[in-house]
């Protein structure tokens, strides 16, 4: 993993890929899946949608912090996986064989295997709706992966794995943020 | 535009697409590009974010109610003229081209050329991180559209294109909604 620009991090998360979202969660971390997340602010400010409704929400309200890692098609077995059992009586990073790296400035781990991940703190929580907008702190970059198409959830048990990409700098660029 | 079942509308928000957002704005209607934008609920409930630096957000704020309708990489250029000019000296519906059809709830109009439209109304809005949550409250697909593939902007000018679907609805069918 090489550092990221932190004012590109919004990138790996505005085109809607399905997450894991870590925590720190003594004796052992934990992880979920999430695929409701969008970017609030090129900062990079994040919303994300859970609740007490998933494990590592107590995580996340005690700890204060997260890190949001991208995973990519080849591991669609372990997303689905990781969204389909609990952190309350699972070690899923022993489970799914997901590697912890040490992250820089928070205590929840970076995942090896993904394409990316960003260190979060959570600075609010809407609760009546169940949000919680996070502000990225430094983000992380597989640059050797070759594998780099992410999947998207539908939410009717499909997935949508990236297809082409279409460059649309010259038209988009009134609209993109310095520091790019 | 055929109505579309509304349990089944946030599967059209999940994959994260770049989508349009309609509103009605007398003497004429307007239409912006967003891609800051989340499912919340089944319900469906949506979170997008926008603020007063979008001519539509006076429409939203007085209106109370919206369209999300779901453009396909056919109209890419399309979603990025409308993203790149402003409602408060152009009317996008008749610059780029696109059919209004009167929304079956809201006043704001469905866009006949998208894959699908969602009519929303503003439920709630979270000025300090300026998210505005929406209920769908009627959906509507062009079953008869064979370009279904949606555009998912990146944020740097370049945009990717949906690829294949992978089916996993056996696996994931503990986590699926009733009524889907």
């Amino acid at each position: 993993m090489r550092r990221m620009k932190l004012s590109r991090a919004f990138t790996l998360i505005e085109p809607g890929p399905a997450v894991w979202v870590t925590t720190r969660e003594p004796p052992h971390d934990n992880v979920m899946t999430i695929s409701w997340t969008m970017v609030v602010d090129f900062k990079p400010l994040f919303a994300i949608t859970t609740g007490a409704w998933n494990h590592s929400y107590a995580a996340l309200l005690k700890q204060r912090e997260c890190v949001i890692a991208v995973p990519t098609v080849d591991l669609l077995d372990r997303v689905i996986g990781v969204g389909t059992c609990s952190g309350k009586d699972t070690d899923k990073f022993e489970k799914f064989g997901l590697t912890r790296i040490p992250g820089r400035v928070v205590g929840a781990p970076l995942i090896a295997e993904c394409l990316a991940n960003i260190e979060c703190k959570v600075i609010d929580i809407v609760r009546k709706h169940s949000i919680v907008v996070l502000e990225g702190v430094a983000a992380h970059l597989n640059t050797a992966r070759r594998e780099k198409r992410t999947i998207h959830a539908v939410g009717d048990g499909t997935f949508i794995v990236d297809g082409r990409r279409l460059d649309r700098k010259k038209r988009m660029a009134s609209k993109l943020p310095a520091g790019l």
